[in-house]
């Protein structure tokens, strides 16, 4: 989620090594050794060259991970492809580009699909089953060890020869399902089932010592009755000698702590001083065209001394380099400017993390008031019934990670937790479809159907700085009971201007542009934007959509919605959201109950099927949610009826085909 | 949940010991662990009479914590009532009875209360905290450790010498979030938080260790960096003597592993050969007699020997035994019996089941196909991402659970899996607001929406056995998409007739009963029978009330549903749900879609607010959605306005007043 660090002036040129020599090392004479470390190496430099085309990715778990990929790969694997076919997938998920790069060495992705990681279309930003080589979705942490037993009994279940192996974060051993795994794995003897940790001790931007300590792994993993080994995972030769010795264990699983190097092969990527800094992100110009030189020098020198022929590479620089965009506003930034703000105000504020304190923009409050922050690690069920108990005894919490997460790993905690009666607030960042290059694990767009049962739960959604401020605060101060806020975790791509003198009331929602022909309900700043580049275009037409900021997502003021929707046949929703369970179906329930509806026409506009991965525009697009899409959609009647045909066509379906 | 034995012929007497004799014990110059052993086996006594009243309960582990219970209360915590006052409370939370018992035995809950567990307005289920001297809700296993850490936090935090002390369950530490409390509990060195781990080595009906065994105790949670001891969990002296070491440790956090017995104190219900049978559910007359006699012989000697006054007694025997009601029908064992037909059918099904597999029916599929048969134990995270990795193997998984935790727990594993595409059957048993007695942990009427914005599931609940075993076939054989299936767990109140030759269609429903002057669409047995109930009622009055079953909850026949409502101006919805994300909002959705509502009243019965904890009919009456309530809301015009004149009064309040 990071974003690329500034630019300076050098010549941008990005390389891919395609294929072919990926051949030639293979077919080689060389050293099987010497053959994983070019192997390895070229696919460092393939992987840097996808992240940086795509502007985000994950280099430093890629980079740490590398090597036991390519082991597996290269060495382990059946590939065979035929009923004892192994399977490997990592659990972390965010190591993808890594794999990718092996999966092109191998011939598996192309070289064009390669180059579209996090497009649409392309390469998803986590691991998704459409990809080719791609065994299991992944991305949300702590899931891959339960899964990997699923595959490995069914393997076994269907007198297969077959294997899986899964590969797991450190920072990932944070999360308890992880421990579930291992009981269940070790109580049901699953020996065909190999499980690596890739430990190389940082998670996101900080120790994992830091965040919340492991203990001695071989002393834990042992009490689970695993089998484990333990050596250096950038040493092929040590990998190779414990899965020899693994194969003559077969009464438990086995597990291998793989010390590791986060960043692995760029010297300045691996850990030094301070917050790491190559988690995730595309890296900048300079800092690319480093890497690239250290990686490729590397290369080219393994190549010339083994007697191979030159490095193949093939120039991949993007012809119109994307634009640096001037940020309009981060939603984000508003609230942890805000948070601080109370925590002076409120001596019983506290803050929870997730580790997600940058991401989240709460770094500035544990800076401020490290007594009244706790960096609770990825471990999201413990973090919101840890809050339960702060707010039981007179605190009020304040929880944070993104709601894709939050809403649904800790959905029973958040109910638990709400039939207490006491007040908690939920920051719920990078909610909604956008950004959308991390892939599905990431978007949220089921979160308001997850907090909506809940019957003292307010959800809220800002669609500015200024309303973030104010939402806080009334979430702090004056809401009597729990709150969802949903806040866009990037900039905004354009500031939504609210009325002069505007102040939030909870229910009521704000008109943004007016027009007469119909009414438009959003929420957040890119819905927003896009409602009112739609509004703007129809206006050009003569077509006049009023756009109205609906921030209370299910609180509504009656008499409020009485008089905005009165003067208007046509009511449009526009979701940041599934079709299910959204703003749309709560404002569709209110007006009927209320005889507001009459015969008004009543038109969401929603995600519908899972999210795509891609760029903003792209995915808009795909949605058909941009605002050319639209403002074509909104139209006239006619094209309303397109569209009614269109969903009559599909039977059994109400609103969510895929 | 488990049913009352047989009874046979004894005459009942239940008695319950008042509070003056616990004084009495206290004020005595008795030996203390005299005092204990008295007071405890008074708690037991209470305990048996309080369940055996209520119809169910959970007798075995509240007598395995018993001692513990007493100790804490009479010994350790400072009940002081100030901002000192220490916390104590149970993370499993089905060992409520017990403590109730204990906090009468202290004043903290009347004798007139006592007598009212599990009934409306008396004493939940599992731990709630309306009751006086409850401390957090709990019932769902495993979030014990991280919410008691956020009070002792928060204790620490505001400068309080209060402690907090939290008892798990074995079977308990089955669940994920226990590690990642564990884990953070130690990294953040929260030495003012106290576990008691009762291990009475039984969870449900069988052995822990058959289940998913722990392996050593001591060792796992050493090496999560706590400060661990062990004790005998029914010797004071022990158990104290843990504690004043406990003292000493001011580093990290303490857990005593107290090694105890279920049913301890009743000869028989400590544990024997075969199935253990007094994990939950009240004892038939005979052995409650025999167990009170047991209970009470040996405190009747001990105070005799004592030369305390007699033992005071009250008789407290139900004047009206609930009459044995024949059972109707069971949906769920409609369900486990074609569970085993579609086993010999198709071999790649496979069933996992969480420690519930009586509860769940699927105990005929464990016997019939052991090979087949996944015992997971209480670990919904990991048994749901296993089945994920099994379906991608070509698997057919049917997982079950208690819905409230199968939704909400496994959420987001739950979404993982459907991103995959693969086809996974959840089994979703103890759908709905009824049986009520357990509490709001256990009571699921948030899963349809928690399932509803899910794009590729289907959600389904059938009326009675015949359906149960259509809509199974259907999920199993037909269905392209994973499914969800709501069964009721408890006996139908009656049985729901179908029309002659049903055959389930997706997206239609069934006319039950037809009128002319509204139509209801409701599902599943219980609020069938209710609706039924309503339409008779108003058939006496001159009102035609149809009743349509519509066990397909999210996918609809569109040209069905247009004749289904074609001849009403009045569509009402009985929901087994919130008002929220139910059966309602996919229909109104859809009807206003198609363009099928026009100017027809639309009106959804619903769970308000949390669901009560009572009685069946109780509840129901409470909640206003028992057959006589219905029928008096359905009513006339004058009725329904009244009813929206009471919503229109609450302000900001859409459909989830609390």
């Amino acid at each position: 989620m990071a974003l690329a660090g500034q630019n300076k002036a050098v010549n941008l040129q990005v390389q891919l090594a395609p294929k072919t020599n990926f051949d030639r090392v293979r077919s080689s004479a060389l050293d099987p050794v010497l053959k994983l470390q070019l192997i390895a190496g070229l696919c460092r430099l393939n992987t840097l060259a996808a992240v940086k085309r795509a502007g985000s990715g994950h280099l430093g778990s890629s980079f740490s991970a590398m090597d036991l990929v390519v082991w597996l790969y290269e060495r382990e694997l059946n590939l065979s492809g035929g009923a004892d076919r192994d399977v490997y997938f990592s659990s972390k998920g965010h190591d993808v580009p890594g794999l990718y790069a092996m999966l092109h060495s191998l011939g598996s992705i192309p070289e064009s699909r390669l180059l579209k990681l996090r497009r649409l279309g392309g390469l998803d930003g986590h691991p998704n089953m459409g990809v080719p080589g791609i065994e299991a979705n992944t991305g949300s942490l702590g899931m891959g060890i339960s899964k990997g037993r699923g595959m490995a009994r069914a393997q076994a279940m269907l007198g297969r020869a077959a294997r899986t192996f899964v590969l797991t974060g450190d920072g990932e051993l944070q999360e308890g399902q992880i421990y579930e795994a291992l009981q269940t794995t070790a109580h049901q003897r699953v020996s065909n089932l190999h499980v690596i940790v890739d430990h190389n001790k940082l998670q996101t931007d900080k120790p994992v010592d830091e965040i919340t300590a492991l203990g001695s792994l071989e002393e834990k993993f042992r009490s689970f009755g695993w089998h484990v080994a333990r050596c250096d995972g950038h040493d092929f030769v040590a990998i190779e000698q414990v899965f020899q010795r693994f194969r003559e264990v077969s009464d438990r699983p086995k597990i291998l702590i793989a010390d590791t190097v986060k960043g692995k092969g760029v010297s300045f990527m691996e850990p030094g001083e301070g917050l790491y800094r190559w988690h995730s992100g595309a890296p900048d110009d300079e800092s690319f065209m480093a890497a690239a030189k250290e990686l490729l020098d590397s290369v080219r020198e393994q190549f010339s001394r083994s007697g191979l022929r030159d490095l193949e590479l093939i120039d991949v620089t993007p012809e119109n380099k994307p634009s640096a965009k001037a940020l309009q506003e981060f939603v984000a930034e508003a609230y942890g400017n805000e948070l601080v703000v109370l925590g002076h105000e409120r001596s019983d504020l506290i803050v929870l993390d997730g580790d997600l304190s940058a991401d989240c923009r709460v770094r500035k409050f544990e800076h401020e008031f490290p007594e009244r922050f706790v960096e609770n690690g990825i471990a999201e069920q413990d973090m919101v019934s840890m809050a339960g108990g702060l707010a039981l005894q007179g605190m009020l919490p304040v929880v944070n990670s993104f709601v894709s997460f939050l809403s649904s790993r800790a959905n029973e905690q958040i109910y638990t937790n709400a039939g207490e009666g006491t007040k908690i607030i939920y920051a719920c960042h990078f909610a909604g479809l956008i950004p959308a290059g991390p892939g599905k694990s990431h978007q949220s767009i089921r979160d308001i159907s997850l907090f909506g049962a809940l019957p003292n739960m307010t959800i809220l959604q800002p669609c500015n700085g200024e309303e973030t401020r104010q939402i806080l605060r009334y979430c702090v101060n004056e809401s009597s009971e729990s709150c969802a806020i949903r806040l866009a975790i990037g900039p905004s791509p354009r500031r939504i201007e609210l009325p002069s003198a505007y102040r939030f009331r909870l229910g009521e929602g704000a008109v943004l542009r007016e027009g007469k022909d119909a009414v438009l309900f959003g929420y957040g700043p890119v819905m927003l934007h896009e409602a009112l580049v739609a509004s703007e275009l129809l206006a050009e037409r003569g077509f006049g959509l009023s756009v109205i900021n609906m921030s209370s997502l299910n609180r509504f003021d009656i008499d409020w919605l009485a008089a905005a929707v009165r003067p208007f046949e046509r009511i449009f929703v526009l979701e940041d959201h599934s079709p299910v369970g959204g703003l749309g179906d709560r404002l569709l329930a209110t007006l009927v109950e209320h005889d507001l509806l009459g015969m008004k026409q009543f038109v969401k506009f929603a995600v519908e099927g899972y999210p795509a991965c891609g760029t903003p525009a792209e995915v808009l697009r795909y949605h058909r949610l941009d605002g050319e899409s639209l403002a074509e959609r909104v139209g006239g009647r006619a094209e309303i009826s397109q569209e009614r045909e269109r969903k009559l066509a599909a039977v059994y379906t109400t609103d969510a085909p895929q």
